[in-house]
């Protein structure tokens, strides 16, 4: 999407070649875009959340390989590239996926070959991931549609939790997909961003993504959303998902399920944007099969931000001697979600809905 | 209660005659106590939120008053007092109850006689803010016992948010007190404390209660209480009231009601301790007829900690050019409301219910 007029990816390739990231540590107080040369840099680019989000893990990985392969495209770097990326972040799915597609393409081919091909598949899974959220917000801009017409001309107000921006993803992203098609179509939208404690990914990135994209916005406090739904503020929830549940459950990032029981005791519309890879079908009953990551707790008793002398600094807010629990998901029961917003359409968070829309992923899974 | 074993006050009377309160600007980092000398201190005291928290603002408007009585009993010094402090604090219905009730019962005598009966008020007034706690956090103790009977042993988790603890009140608290309580008799509890954004009177205040009082506690993020309550890792909520309905809708800090929904979905029981004082008799239907108080955006781009250099500094989390909206408190309909904690014991959070145990109060009232 735009920084300040200027479209953008997460990721790219130079016309020389060089391969660069927004390095994300930064937002949203500098924009720091940055080559990365060599498998290491990549490693470190994705072990310290310079990049970030499933999809652009995945992207990333692919591009590491990538890069590899014009240095050496021996099979033991291969499997070496394969083993260094991997271990960067164990628990990412599309991390794990990107690196073993890639080693699949490859390993058959003579190794003179490996670098173009490798080069052409790290930019076909980046335009694949942007065909996925491109899709995914053509049908949700269908639901802003309704609802800007029933409104008849006031801004469309939506609420979010997070970061399931274009920075989580290649572009576009899950969530703002159709935020961000719809402000092309010319429907007013205003977007209320939940800061999303204890990273903040929505002060911090959300926020950045849509001012400077120029969407209009607000940042809230996580504790503001009911009462705004409560006073009819909201049109429309749409968040993203790190996992969905062959049922239909929802395991988002900490805080979504108490969005998604405002909505539902308000009448508010909850919408997931969910690319389909990230269905769970072995899995059913979320809160009960989910296994929560527990963080540290310097996550919650400290606060990161740009200290008066323009340095970013970490700020202790509790007292020495406090601990702190650190769950950083948990999980919306499907009952809560309207619907599912995937790049085949929009889908029940039901069973039997899903298993209709994507018969054929179920049973390659299952 | 206790700071490191010393029991304390939130304001306080020397054997010399000089009044004390703890400077609450400095918690969680610093313990910092001082005297207020005169009118001007305890105007101050009271506009810059040294103090806070509706019953110990009463208590420090009090105790104002009778300070200056003994400087200048005159009837325009009672009259210029009462304006002076009045104005610190617009909104405060206790700071308006107290200095009404001292010109009450000074401006009938003599000048001489003033000083003398404004401290004994002064401290009457702090002792029955005492007292009535104590009350609510006995009733709330039967609830504790029950609940700790059922569990043979195991610690009692009780969530709760903002600061309703005695640093809001003379002593005791009013959602803390029945915490303290259960520990002083020896009933295992622990403590999920709320940070409570955008000011975070959790993380600052009520964690460093906890702490220096030894109950044990956990901070969590203002997200995380839905997904503990789906787990059970909660066994009741309590929370204060700034203001409760005639039918018992509670008003009281952002954030409230997304733990109230919560508690319904998950069977968890959800208590409001309510001093009498706060019912507010002319309303009856919260979330249409309360107003809520909409404040700065700097609170919710900034957050307030001790930097790396041990200074308290504020930070900011998002980017330039990004608005924030502020709702400061929010409503939670009594349906969703198990019981409320009045000093006169548990009462249903229904019209019928605050009648029967109210009558005088409601009569009196409307």
């Amino acid at each position: 999407m735009k920084i300040d007029g200027t479209p953008y990816r997460t990721i790219w390739q130079d016309a020389d070649g060089t391969v660069n990231i927004i390095d994300q540590r930064w937002l949203p107080h500098e924009l720091r875009i940055v080559p990365l040369r060599d498998r290491a840099e990549f490693a470190t680019a994705i072990r310290d959340m310079w990049v970030r989000g499933a999809p652009l893990i995945g992207a990333t990985a692919a591009w590491g390989m990538a890069v590899q392969m014009a240095d050496d495209p021996s099979d033991a770097a291969l499997d070496e590239t394969w083993a260094v990326l991997h271990e960067t972040r164990p628990t990412a799915i599309n991390l794990r996926w990107a690196l073993d597609e890639m080693r699949r393409l490859l390993a058959p081919l003579p190794p003179a070959e490996r670098a173009r091909a490798a080069a052409h598949r790290a930019a076909q899974i980046c335009d694949e991931d942007v065909e996925i959220n491109r899709r995914i917000g053509l049908h949700g801009l269908q639901i802003i549609r309704e609802i800007a017409a029933r409104k008849g001309g006031g801004p469309v107000n939506i609420l979010t939790h997070c970061n399931a921006g274009w920075l989580a993803t290649v572009d576009w992203g899950t969530a703002t997909s159709p935020i961000y098609h719809a402000d092309a179509e010319g429907i007013p939208v205003h977007v209320f961003v939940d800061e999303t404690r204890p990273r903040n990914q929505g002060a911090q990135l959300t926020a950045w993504e849509l001012n400077s994209h120029g969407i209009s916005h607000d940042l809230i406090v996580d504790n503001a959303g009911g009462h705004l739904m409560q006073h009819g503020e909201v049109d429309m929830v749409i968040v993203g998902t790190d996992r969905t549940t062959a049922r239909g459950d929802v395991c988002n990032k900490i805080g979504t399920y108490l969005k998604a029981l405002a909505a539902r005791a308000n009448g508010v519309p909850f919408y997931v944007a969910l690319p389909s890879p990230t269905i769970d079908w072995r899995v059913r009953d979320g809160v009960r099969e989910i296994p929560i990551e527990e963080r540290g707790a310097g996550e919650v008793t400290m606060v990161q931000g740009r200290g008066p002398d323009g340095r970013i600094v970490h700020v202790r807010i509790s007292p020495d001697g406090t601990g702190a629990r650190n769950p950083a998901f948990d999980v919306t029961p499907a009952e809560l979600v309207t619907g599912l917003l995937t790049e085949r359409g929009l889908c029940p968070a039901t069973e039997a809905g899903l298993a209709a829309m994507f018969g054929d992923l179920k049973a390659a899974a299952t």
